[in-house]
């Protein structure tokens, strides 16, 4: 039984689960930014015809999960475990978007690094023979999330250019015991890291460390270097903390550059949209990987990708009360090869 | 694989995790309730030496789980996973006492569920292979939670008969792959149910149906009959809920009473302390159970125990939009005898 834990932080799974479908749904913006072709679904209207901001995340929660349903050729009531969080408080937009379906449903919290845990999580109990299916899904919404950690949309406030933009947007992956891949071989879990940054408008640089810990336990416990991947993607340090990423790197002797991305730079076109140091909110690393990403590897594009979701574990309470912001970053590592667990 | 699949929502564990190790920390009033002299520390003063009640809640966290830890014979650099999570936005009690812990992490959004949503993840990732020790942890506190979800304890607002009161109390539990008992055997998985209450007064009400629906499903899944358990407990529907959920199974006539109680009728006494309908929070079954139940199963009072947990996934911004409260309940099956699998 020993054998599937690598290191303290690293399993391998002995049956990788194959992604057998994926689905994405996001707003306006995303859907004018260098991805927008790529998404199921981009919408004219922030509002999803709906009559508040938070039933608007609910609304395109639905639809990702849907479009990743249809994908995979199964209908909810197929699911053996729904994995599902956002960044509303108490999770709203994921308990009413679960209420429509059929499942039985784990809530996360684990910030914009959602997805991967979800995905580590579903791939996990799928691999342990606990489920055939099970799905990932998380969301935010520009609009929900300014006013809850930020200021009321109405109030205009301004931002520092470190600052990040929360992406509007939804993704869902359905993990199956069977298929055609690609398949998951390995789950990083991150433990927090908190280097003690205050700056809530500065969460590129607070998450990076996180990011860095986690991606160095990886390449440790797995004995891969970082060439072994075509691409790894953190989501969301933004522009900033990317570069902090890759200088930590570089210090240690290595070289990231060329196969590093962040999620948050890659969803928005920085020359045209003003996004300040780029995407963020749970929504960003999810419409990325569901959006491009693994339509890429499905296309030969990527064989090996090292997917790390990062999240800011912070509140506007504890900010107030001076607290540094904790980050966390999971790891789950993607190939299109049968048999790439070894 | 697929043996360990009972049903829809449940799955038996082919090698029962024990519990190793569980620890449990409240406050002033939870310490002068009938179940006072059971936990491992009880406060004289809700602020537990901090200077705000979410630091005050970290520190119960911490407390919680340093005594499970130490019952388990372990020192959280053993832990492979932990699964934690509280009421606060952002969760924001476990990830400043995560901060702490130099273990990977898992961050859960179950409200009052989320001791069994812990369990029963930490219980299958034992169980899978993926893990030798696995943590559940979780926490409320009255004072944090009341001016999140109510209003400011100095406005000394009111509350219905029907109105539960937030436990402040932190319980961890330590799972291991090997050990003498308790063992966890079944996992039932909630699935999300809303019958359409919407006053935040009465959760016991909303929370009911999620209970009845996963019990219902537990015993059609498992086999078993209610009389198989020398209790069934939920946590936390208080006296309210209770009544509704032993009116459902009489419906279908089966007579839960001798057999079934909820953690927050448990906790306080309602005729010295002035609790409403009983104990809520997070913290609430999550201390009865690592109080009062573990160690009764200890001493051989009860063989068979079914503990359920019981979540209201609602928000104040939802019930402000008129929401209804959709409720949450995911049931773990511990026994005292090896083999209890079968």
């Amino acid at each position: 039984m020993d054998t599937k834990k690598l290191g303290r932080q690293t399993v391998r799974l002995t049956s990788p689960p194959s992604i057998a479908g994926f689905g994405s749904a996001v707003g306006k913006k995303e859907g004018q930014g260098p991805l927008g072709r790529c998404f199921d679904f981009a919408s004219q209207d922030d509002s999803f015809a709906e009559k508040s901001w938070e039933k608007a995340e609910t609304a395109m929660q639905k639809q990702a999960l849907s479009y990743a349903l249809d994908k995979a050729g199964i209908s909810s009531d197929q699911l053996d475990y729904v994995f599902a969080g956002d960044l509303l408080n108490q999770c709203i937009a994921t308990s009413y978007s679960l209420r429509a379906q059929n499942a039985p449903f784990f809530g996360l919290y684990g910030a914009c690094s959602t997805m991967a845990e979800g995905m580590s999580l579903a791939a996990m109990l799928v691999d342990g023979g606990f489920a055939s299916y099970a799905a990932a899904l998380t969301s935010s919404h520009f609009c929900s999330a300014e006013r809850q950690y930020r200021n009321p949309l109405e109030y205009g406030g301004q931002k520092p250019p470190t600052a990040q933009w929360t992406t509007t947007g939804s993704g869902a992956v359905i993990l199956s015991r069977k298929g055609t891949g690609p398949f998951i071989t390995h789950v990083t879990t991150g433990k927090v890291v908190d280097k003690g940054i205050t700056d809530a408008n500065n969460m590129g640089a607070a998450m990076a460390p996180a990011a860095y810990a986690t991606l160095h336990a990886h390449f440790e416990e797995t004995g891969r270097s970082p060439d072994f991947y075509d691409l790894i993607v953190t989501g969301d340090l933004g522009s900033l903390g990317k570069e902090i990423v890759t200088d930590f790197f570089q210090r240690d002797g290595i070289d990231l550059r060329g196969r590093y991305d962040d999620c948050g730079v890659l969803l928005f076109d920085p020359t045209t949209q003003d996004v300040h140091a780029g995407g963020s909110g749970c929504g960003c690393s999810a419409v990325v990987l569901t959006g491009h990403l693994l339509r890429e590897m499905r296309r030969g594009t990527y064989r090996n990708l090292l997917f790390c979701g990062t999240g800011a574990l912070h509140s506007p309470t504890a900010t107030m009360q001076g607290e540094s912001i904790p980050g966390i970053c999971h790891a789950v590592a993607i190939t299109t090869e049968k048999g790439g667990a070894s």
